[in-house]
């Protein structure tokens, strides 16, 4: 028999309504333009509504970013024991990431700010970031195992490198948008894989013409 | 006969040591821990004093960013036309960050949320990305043209490249400083170069063992 829904569920329900319209007005609007009064209009809740079940703005924020990476992780598929397909996954994540620059620029903003240790969501990057690196290093380790990756190059180093080129990509995308940041990461992948690794990442080219 | 020093100069002396004050205050205590009053008290002049130069707070930060980029400009050395020279002051700037983590902190935070269109830094960090993509990239096309690149590699995707990858690791090192900054760019400039550009930036390493 299904448990019956008592008001803690109804109060879950009320949360990720919250929780989606955040990341729809964060999306369009960016961190500045975004605002609680924007998501108070589409949820039908006043802003104390929205305080009373996030505390407060950044708290709401920090689960805006989780959500996103919810998303993230399930739009590029990579876990741990990704291999090559951690490429296309990667791709396919800033693919998306093109398409929602206001929670780039919340990311980055959000991000940066919490470097600061007394910041509220400090110890969340933190894990986050553990995190990340671990599964990119997993899979440039797996990458490496599986004979895919160019001699000499240290699979713990990668892991950090490609989470940090990706995100000050994101920086340079944000006050610029006039470049290609798939075409940048896939050049960063190609410096990597053996010529048969970028074959079946589709990343292949038989020789780059550089003047 | 020298000129005169009239009011203009004697205003841009205080402003001057407005500027080292902040910039000693930022450096020790941060984006969040650093405060006007904590450069009032050094330079012995009020908060609306501080406000009488600068306009603003943000203003006053801004130029503190600036006067961080002139002093990385002579401690890097690196030119338009540096070729492997890059390579070590790059390094070399690297290592002054190191010891001023409060000033990549206010750095990382200032460029991420100037990131956003309205952001009275937007302008100022557009100019400056352009700037040093600029010399990153002539660099690498020099390391390019002086052959000491492997082969196939853009200079133009490592300029962007290098520049990301920095303030990318700069996120990461404040979140946890329990790994070497200097030695994950000394992994990226030997994926870059060749055998003897390695050599003669003391980077070169016979076959690294990867576990």
């Amino acid at each position: 028999m299904a448990r019956p829904k008592g008001d803690s569920s109804v109060t879950e329900a009320r949360k990720q309504d919250i929780l989606k319209a955040a990341f729809e007005v964060f999306s369009k609007n960016g961190y500045r333009g975004g605002s609680l009064s924007q998501v108070s209009e589409i949820v039908g809740i006043t802003e104390a509504g929205i305080l009373h079940h996030f505390k407060t703005k950044a708290n709401l924020l920090i689960e805006v970013l989780a959500y996103r990476d919810e998303l993230a992780s399930e739009i590029s598929g990579v876990t741990e024991s990704s291999g090559l397909e951690f490429v296309t996954g990667w791709l396919n994540l800033i693919d998306y990431n093109i398409s929602v620059p206001g929670i780039v620029e919340l990311y980055c903003i959000v991000s940066a700010e919490a470097t600061a240790a007394d910041h509220p969501a400090h110890k969340y990057f933190q894990d986050r970031y553990e995190y990340v690196i671990g599964v990119t290093t997993a899979s440039m380790q797996r990458i490496h195992d599986d004979g895919y990756m160019r001699k000499n190059l240290d699979p713990v180093d990668l892991g950090r490198a490609i989470v940090a080129l990706s995100d000050g990509l994101q920086v340079q995308w944000l006050l610029d948008r006039k470049w290609d940041m798939i075409d940048e990461h896939k050049a960063f992948f190609r410096r990597i894989l053996t010529d048969e690794g970028a074959k079946l990442t589709g990343l292949y080219i038989k020789e780059k013409v550089i003047a």
